[in-house]
């Protein structure tokens, strides 16, 4: 739903794990290293032959924009990726339909000691033109300071660059005459933006469920790298959900049905106060820290192997840098860095996205409004589960005669965990190190996406994602996907598909 | 700012006073009586023969709207104005400069005893054409069930109808070839919807506070008309304040300065949370009463007299039906009938009009936002006032911490008390009596108007609102005035023209 940031590959390590930022030089190879690394040439040279419809092939998916929240090219952008699968060599290529939008599954067997699980999406971000500076659906190229040249584009980072760069992976080791070193089984989703809502429908359709549990790991491609050159490993990432807490006259039977002249105040009762009164029970006085009854019960601690991670983690962050980058003068509680970071990987999380009610516009103007929304979201650790959170705030709310206010939830999602010494986990450590890119282990992401649909059962699966490249707006105005690097440390379109060969190579080969 | 209501005539006299919902008509004589009453056959014919440029005036008046809040048609509606005061025989019109938007100044002086001051604005609310049935500045005739002919156009209730009708009576007495029996005095601002912020500028100028004391009371035209044939003639009205209540990381120095990624909740605090903390500070628990430190210190109570006086006007009152009318199945507290009629003349209301924070669109979106923002209005009743009321809001919120949770003030003014034995209220008394027309005393408006600039030093003049016939849907789409009544009991806009005049020779002459 939201595991690439706002801003780019700088927030986006801080995000991600408080990794990299400010990271010294001398840990990086020099970015020549991509094109040596490996014993992959012929497959190089045919990534870069391939490199123009390679852009072509992302700034064409670009152009047709699936968004599950506007009900959009949401048949059509299933049917767009089921061809794109079968172009790259997938089989048995199928539009799986479920209750919302429909996903797509294919296969891809070349009869391979091992099997590689694929999560993709083919939704975007809603976007609006008028705050790009390049039309967001026409994928032109551009330069950015420091980094190179850079495909403009909705989609373009978040995911449909990535992913399609992982199929250019597949078309060169195609078109250097070699067969796959794994076999692929390979899920996407059109609901990805707005939570998952029917995921699981997807991955537990039983032909489907058969070809996951048959693989060592699930992996969605993405650019992690940040501008120094790392990337980020994450053992995991918080759950998360989505919801609109609704206060209304309508269900609550007093107050007004809609909204009312504002002198009446004085003898009507007031949702908007009646939400306000509602939200204010949720958190501590500070806004802090969540105080619903029981929400820490199965929040499980940070070990202190874990902890140890996350201090490996920051000796590089330059925590004014990062603070400046973010508009954040202070960490809450003015918590050192070391404790801040614990605190984002292991804290769970209640948080206004927006408020909505009555009048919005400029100035005022003297209504009772009879209907007040708040968008929340609640970030869940392990041992959490959505289903146990939902429960739980909703007897909150019961319990303190608020059983009118409804909850609208909209999406979300379990924690996922991911043993570090699964064969996915090492195979992305050991590729990163081959290319030169320091890989840097994070506890979990403090961002949420749907892995968890993959590590619980039925499926059970280590989830990952890796990915060389970089990009950044994603959800963001003027979202891009780096092309042509210019920063030695960090790898361009090319380098990154190969980096999706190699990973898929050592994936074949790691004990 | 909002002394009309949103619903036409059946609920504004509810906020008005609880008065005349359900009437009976045996109370009432029947509109006939309009014709007859007063010694004015030739003032009466000449309204008659001008009822066309009469409509005419209001018409072309509403295709010029001038709207504060954006700015637009500022110099050009006080222009405007200018020239219609000058052509209904006002002399030395001036338009007023202040720090805001301009207002006009004119008097029309024709050597009577006595001399009755009028206050206009020219100004209308924000509209959507979107949202009307006819276009909203085209002011097009069409007919509404039980009243007649209206015209329905931005303005045309609130205020321009009632205002140019008042201008046609001054037309018509010039007409029938007679003097004014009192001299005039008027100011007119461009500001009313924004909440006057600039009218104490207007009336203390030295000639216009010079004119205004030579007043024996200020009256606005409007039509109070409820649908069984009485006006209400309000003692008095709550004051207000509006703001904004803003809570941000940029003046916090805390939280972020723009919206972040919501995963970052976990070490970064959040201005939305904080102006919810803030907000719950303000009203009790339920949300129905201040609670703002000192807030009631200077508010006096209703007297024995002034309940006995509420008591009587709602003896006709239709409980069920105003209930049904405003979407509202119980009172706050479960109050009786004359409970939440005294509760909403005596209390002062803390009111959230609007709430903005973050992302509003549908669906979520996965943001720490860096604003938050609650548009609130505040009732005063006397004797507050609204210099003491921002200063006690802000010194609450100050001692709770809340330094940095901005208040943007908008607009707004004391509460206005006028006397009931004044030769102005007299006057209103006397003169719909005169035309059949039953007066509701109510003890205030529980909504505000900037009445209160004129009965405070240094003007301290009695002030009311006079007017026959009807309309309603201020501030909503399809804002409609009665042109031609089918109501027998209700005034169209010739009968309406003839009550400005009644009220003129009645002011004159009444001891």
């Amino acid at each position: 739903m939201d595991f690439r940031d706002i801003d780019g590959p700088t927030r986006r390590e801080m995000i991600g794990g408080a990794a990299a930022l400010g990271a010294g030089a001398a840990l990086v190879q020099p970015a020549a290293l991509f094109a040596e690394a490996g014993s992959l040439a012929d497959i190089r040279k045919a990534a870069e032959a391939g490199k123009e419809a390679s852009i072509k092939r992302i700034r064409d998916w670009i152009a047709l924009p699936s968004i599950a929240a506007e009900d959009r090219n949401m048949p059509e952008g299933a049917a767009y990726f089921a061809q794109l699968a079968r172009d790259a060599g997938f089989s048995n290529v199928e539009v799986v339909p479920t209750d919302g939008h429909p996903g797509v599954f294919g296969t891809l067997d070349v009869g391979a000691p091992r099997t590689l699980g694929l999560y993709f999406m083919y939704d975007v971000k809603q976007y609006d033109p008028a705050e790009w500076s390049s039309p967001p659906l026409e994928g032109r190229l551009g330069e950015r300071e420091g980094l190179g040249t850079v495909m403009l584009g909705r989609g373009s980072a978040n995911h449909k660059g990535p992913e399609a760069t992982f199929l250019a992976a597949l078309h060169a080791i195609r078109a250097a005459g070699r067969k796959l070193p794994v076999n692929l089984v390979l899920i996407c989703e059109g609901e990805e933006e707005i939570g998952s809502p029917h995921i699981h429908q997807l991955v537990t359709k039983p032909n489907v469920l058969a070809a996951f549990r048959k693989c060592d790991g699930v992996f969605m491609p993405t650019c992690l790298q940040d501008l120094e050159g790392g990337a980020t490993i994450e053992l995991g990432a918080k759950g998360i959900i989505e919801l609109e807490l609704v206060a209304s006259g309508e269900k609550w039977g007093r107050g007004p049905k809609k909204d009312i002249h504002s002198s009446l105040k004085a003898i009507v009762d007031s949702p908007a106060w009646r939400l306000v009164q509602a939200l204010q029970t949720l958190v501590t006085p500070d806004g802090n820290k969540p105080a619903i009854d029981g929400w820490f019960e199965n929040v499980r601690l940070l070990t202190e192997n874990e902890k140890k991670m996350i201090r490996e983690g920051i000796k590089h962050t330059n925590e004014a840098r990062m603070k400046e980058n973010l508009g954040v003068p202070h960490w809450v509680d003015d918590l050192s860095l070391e404790d801040a970071m614990v605190r984002l990987m292991q804290d769970p999380t209640v948080n206004i996205e927006g408020l909505v009610a009555g009048y919005t516009g400029p100035g005022g103007k003297t209504i009772l409004p009879g209907r007040a929304v708040a968008k929340l979201d609640f970030r869940l650790v392990p041992n959490q589960t959505r289903a146990e959170a939902v429960k739980k705030l909703r007897a909150h709310l019961d319990k303190r005669g608020f059983k009118d206010v409804e909850m609208n939830v909209s999406g979300g999602y379990d924690p996922t965990e991911t043993d570090p010494n699964s064969r996915l986990i090492r195979a992305e450590i050991a590729t990163y190190k081959k290319l030169g890119v320091r890989p840097n282990i994070s506890v979990r992401l403090a961002g949420s996406w749907p892995g968890g649909s993959f590590t619980q059962p039925p499926v059970s699966q280590p989830v990952g994602r890796f990915g060389l490249g970089t990009g950044g707006n994603a959800h963001a105005p003027d979202e891009y996907l780096l092309i042509d690097s210019t920063n030695p440390k960090v790898a361009g379109i090319v380098d990154a598909t190969m980096g999706y060969a190699e990973f898929l190579y050592t994936f074949a080969s790691i004990k």
